[in-house]
């Protein structure tokens, strides 16, 4: 536990004691943070400085949510076991999540991390198929395991039984151009992998194409894929760990913006509000082999604690309307960003919606299109004058706006206002 | 959230209702257990009932451990945050975890379930060697990842790129000759792989053998075996999820009965007393290429309220001096179990250490040396009399007891004489 008076130079002797992580560990800012209190939208550092949080998805109620934390606390000094008891906590969460999707998913099983749970979708995907073939978008981030880390171009070298598709793109012309190009892409890989004699598995997406530069418009590019990929006798997978849980604002999912069925849909990050909480919903009749040859047992998914936080985080953002509130604030934001892009060089292409916006930057002085090192400048300004956001895209090249869904409007005044200092300074 | 008078009908009705989570999940006990509160080396059901945990190694420091639900309460309360930002609870962590380590193992990364840790594990093993050939023992059990399931034949079939070998037995000889047959079938097994052209990445070892029927004697077998790994070029990683924090005495790791120095070790179970934490420690240099190639992120793995709670299962353990504490207690088990051994004849072979033991039984009125069904009736048995207990082996017909660390002699006399009823019992 650590006193936020703290000075900088014991920040320094950290840095150095973080060593014990060892050199696959990485750090944010050019002056890393020291965060020691967080408290709703807000975070502060050893120093006693302030920073808004327009990065953090996980705190998704704010950080350190009161009413979560009363939840933890109580269930963690009332009982803590696993799923081999029975218990109501799991049940109910199980029962109240799918509630909050199309009624074919109608099964819950829970994990600790939206790595596991990925990796669950495949281990049942391959035992219901039968096949291995995977294919996934060319930037695509599914998570760290080995069998998900080789389906995440952005990490890692994918596998031979894995193929990369261009993501949907707003630079790809009107919507319906957008999801056709998309199905063509999903056919010419399912052919490959034919071709190659690797039969099918399934087409898994992140909803938001978040690490492929973010893509949230509602062109029915899923909708397109899903059939395409069903035809061949794979399953459509869509990954929400990202998109999932408003975050894109007017649904609780963001697949629900086309009209598509998932057979299978992972989540995790703002599950539980910095708790440990995953899990995956998916098609009862996909487990019947599965269920058959296999036992499932995640020590601590689904426990009684991790259930009742993840209730927690779904009463409170019942409570704030979250599909609702976050919609609007994605109308305030973007009204924002559109009149920046229209008075700043620096600012190039905006996509988002909801909570979710990446921003193209690039040096108005320079020839080339976008920059990274621009975004980097941009992103260390900001965490100087006290806003957190971070960069994305392939090349590095965007700003990441990705808030706790508490946010208000006068924190996105704070952040378009800060954002504007750094374009001016850009301008000058 | 339940109240502890909830009756019976309502944990029928939960049970239909959990059929939301799908076929994969399985129950304990003829008659599923309803727990709804936990204290100490204590449980409770739904109908009120009391029942001594004499099974769960996961809450190590006792259900509802007061020291671990404050510190779990004060750092979710301030600050819930991931490794992007520097925090002195990780490394706080990291050292202390280190110091109960051999000075070799001088590095920690954090994931959030033994499955996690030993995957992270297998893709170090993968990356450092440039090999994928892994060798482990016939009924291992690693975890639930798809590359770590695939290396557990207890659950699922093993993949190409594995071979199985027989564990060390306490039916082998003397330690000697358990050493001596355990290092050779090492060698076989990579003979095989080697002729096969799968090269060698790693042997990776339950430090208790606990799926393959629990082998803790101090034989040398796993120093021989790692000799004969590091010969071929392959790591030496230990699995400590079951055996780890001095579960079987005397050390804080159940590989240090051996003199031998793993390249790895994997963790998990009770490391948080039940929240998720989990981890690998291993030797720096096996990261040189991994870190340069691969950043490592697990959203939840270290964050700032699993660090906390971590120490704070590390502080009680060190206040009940645990190695000690555990030590003595399995010299009094192991007593009473000699005893019962020599009264009843449905008590077979017993092998264990510390609060950890296996107790092979058999019907006396049949020809069989052991039998499943009695195992199961004793274990429902005894928890129709309030104390837990489990099945284990090969062929289920053993008897887990595994409690809390927090055990102490009268509870040791409560398991036993529960378990000498059950003895009577077969003997009417």
């Amino acid at each position: 536990m650590q006193s936020s008076t703290q000075n900088f130079s014991s920040t320094n002797e950290l840095l150095n004691r973080r060593s014990v992580l060892g050199p696959a560990y990485r750090l944010f800012y050019d002056q890393p943070l020291e965060l020691v209190k967080g408290d709703g939208v807000w975070v502060e550092d050893a120093r006693g400085r302030q920073f808004l949080d327009a990065y953090n998805n996980v705190p998704v109620v704010g950080h350190c949510n009161p009413a979560v934390v009363a939840a933890l606390t109580q269930q963690a000094a009332t009982l803590n076991t696993h799923t081999r008891y029975l218990h109501e906590n799991i049940v109910r969460y199980a029962e109240r999540l799918l509630d909050l999707f199309p009624s074919g998913l109608d099964t819950a099983m829970f994990t600790c991390t939206g790595s596991e749970a990925n990796d669950l979708a495949l281990r049942i995907a391959g035992e219901f198929t039968g096949q291995r073939g995977l294919i996934v978008t060319e930037n695509a981030y599914h998570g760290v395991t080995a069998a998900v880390a080789e389906i995440s171009p952005s990490l890692a070298e994918t596998a031979p039984h894995v193929r990369v598709i261009p993501p949907p793109s707003q630079f790809a012309g009107p919507p319906d151009a957008v999801a056709d190009r998309f199905a063509q892409a999903v056919d010419r890989a399912a052919d490959d992998l034919e071709a190659k004699g690797i039969g099918i598995a399934a087409l898994m997406l992140d909803s938001v194409f978040a690490s492929d530069g973010l893509y949230v418009e509602s062109s029915n590019a899923l909708a397109t894929a899903a059939d395409r990929i069903h035809a061949r006798g794979g399953l459509f997978v869509v990954d929400e760990v990202q998109g999932g849980f408003a975050r894109t604002g007017s649904h609780w999912w963001s697949f629900q913006r086309d009209d598509c069925m998932p057979d299978m849909v992972s989540m995790g990050k703002p599950m539980g509000n910095g708790h440990p909480v995953a899990g995956l919903v998916l098609q009862r009749h996909l487990l019947e082999h599965f269920g058959n040859n296999y036992r499932y047992f995640n020590t601590f998914g689904g426990n009684t604690v991790s259930a009742a936080v993840g209730l927690a985080v779904l009463d409170e953002l019942e409570r704030i309307n979250a599909p609702t509130h976050v919609h609007d604030m994605g109308l305030y934001v973007s009204n924002a960003l559109d009149r920046l892009a229209q008075q700043y060089d620096c600012i190039g292409a905006v996509r988002g919606a909801g909570l979710y916006w990446c921003i193209d930057v690039h040096d108005p002085s320079s020839d080339s299109a976008s920059d990274a090192r621009i975004a980097e400048s941009i992103v260390n300004g900001m965490c100087h004058a006290g806003v957190l956001i971070g960069t994305s895209g392939i090349h590095g090249n965007s700003l990441k706006i990705r808030p706790p869904l508490v946010f208000q409007t006068e924190h996105v005044d704070r952040l378009i206002s800060t954002l504007e200092q750094q374009c001016k300074k850009l301008r000058a």
